[in-house]
């Protein structure tokens, strides 16, 4: 499991495994090491880091496979957010260069098209979607039909293929414009590298207490997520924080960070 | 688990108990003996036992709820076919005579309105509730909401209950026909008491076999179901069978008798 990583993942996986250890991540993801050689099963999000964002490079996605295959364990690649690069040439998923059947692809209509439908969809060899499908006929038989109907419709004609370019031309616009108001009114925080996703994360100083920041700041009327809840470990990390921006209208973002900065220097 | 009894019932338990076992039913629905004392929890379908429809009396109930009481175990109660019974005054739900909250009362509206949807419902205990609540987050997060309001629209303005009273008077039709019919036609075949519901349990003599049935008379246009699957015991119990009513228009139940019993008898 990445670390920082996906809260839910996380506790998804330590209801049936009593070993989840921590992976470390760097600017390229999830670090290829001998971490790795012991594991059955490694989770990561190649496409963008959750929460850093950060792209995994062909190169190390190449590394990942090979120790797959060396070591024996399975990749589950979570492309949570599909699409969303707006900077180079998108990189292969690492599902499309598994040459040996290691890797179950996962994705989700959540951020795309709407969370609370509860749709995703799974990549994976005939054998474990058969047993997939067995298991969850006795967890909740099959997602109602009348959402797998309309949903299939609105795949098949081409509607989702389309607002996901409509989606990348906004999102990117606020990409850019999050990250200019970051490097100019907030100089204090580091961002860790981006080449897309629907959010940013930041580390500020060791004085910055992302808690008391995120209550400070929606005082001011703006909402930050603090990001210990992404980190596995006790001594929760109380600077980092993460931004999204998929949902705000892109010109509220240079004032919201012109607030936030006066929040976070009124803290340091 | 009851036996014969509800197969995805078993199955779920299967996936996380190691000793489920079978407790035999009776004409008064599930039997309470000393069998129940050192069992964690029981799993029972009181208003019409799945699948041989037989009503649970007020006393059994009573006795049921005092040894789950005096033997320390809860008791799921799946009342999966609400508000069918035809015949004599409904009997209390083992929920509404619980005083020692040991019943989770679990309910559905696969039965009634469309199975497509999977929407149903538990009563329990608050602590039981949030957990239930904090283990489905893991699991599937919730129901997609868009039913959720549709269906809590459809609740709340009556129509449930609108539609319970046509479904009631429409099933009682059926049940009394084919009820006749069997009596006239199938006198070989023996039927379990039944005081309402949507099928029929019937056991035939030893020399019957319901697969083979099954497969015989679908050539003559007559689907029945094979009572086997549910049974937990390996040696499957080939003489009894279901005949379910609920989708079937009135006036083809005769004619739909008749043929079948003449596929019975060129098999006996």
């Amino acid at each position: 499991m990445e670390e920082p990583g996906y809260p839910d993942a996380r506790n998804i996986f330590a209801l049936r495994a009593e070993h989840v250890q921590p992976l470390p991540v760097d600017e390229h993801g999830l670090v290829v090491s001998s971490r790795l050689e012991n594991l059955d099963y490694v989770y990561t999000t190649p496409s963008h880091q959750s929460p850093t964002t950060v792209t995994m490079p062909l190169q190390r996605r190449q590394a990942l496979l090979g120790s797959a295959s060396d070591h024996d364990f399975l990749v589950i690649e979570d492309d949570y957010e599909t699409g969303t690069q707006y900077v180079g040439q998108a990189i292969p998923a690492l599902k499309s260069l598994d040459k040996t059947g290691r890797v179950i692809y996962v994705g989700s209509l959540s951020k795309s098209l709407a969370p609370g439908l509860r749709l995703g969809y799974m990549v994976a060899s005939e054998d474990l979607i058969h047993e997939a499908r067995a298991l969850r006929r006795l967890i909740l038989r099959h997602p109602p039909v009348n959402n797998q109907l309309a949903i299939a419709l609105f795949l098949s004609q081409g509607h989702h293929d389309l607002l996901l370019r409509r989606l990348r031309s906004s999102y990117q616009e606020r990409w850019r414009v999050l990250g200019d108001a970051l490097a100019q009114y907030l100089p204090e925080l580091t961002c860790s590298p981006s080449l897309g996703g629907s959010s940013y994360w930041l580390s500020g100083p060791p004085r910055l207490n992302c808690k008391r920041l995120q209550r400070e700041a929606a005082l001011s009327g703006v909402l930050i997520e603090p990001g210990d809840v992404f980190f596995m470990s006790e001594d929760s990390e109380q600077t980092y924080l993460r931004l999204g921006f998929s949902s705000i209208p892109v010109q509220q973002i240079e004032p919201g960070i012109k607030t936030l900065a006066k929040v976070v220097r009124a803290q340091l």
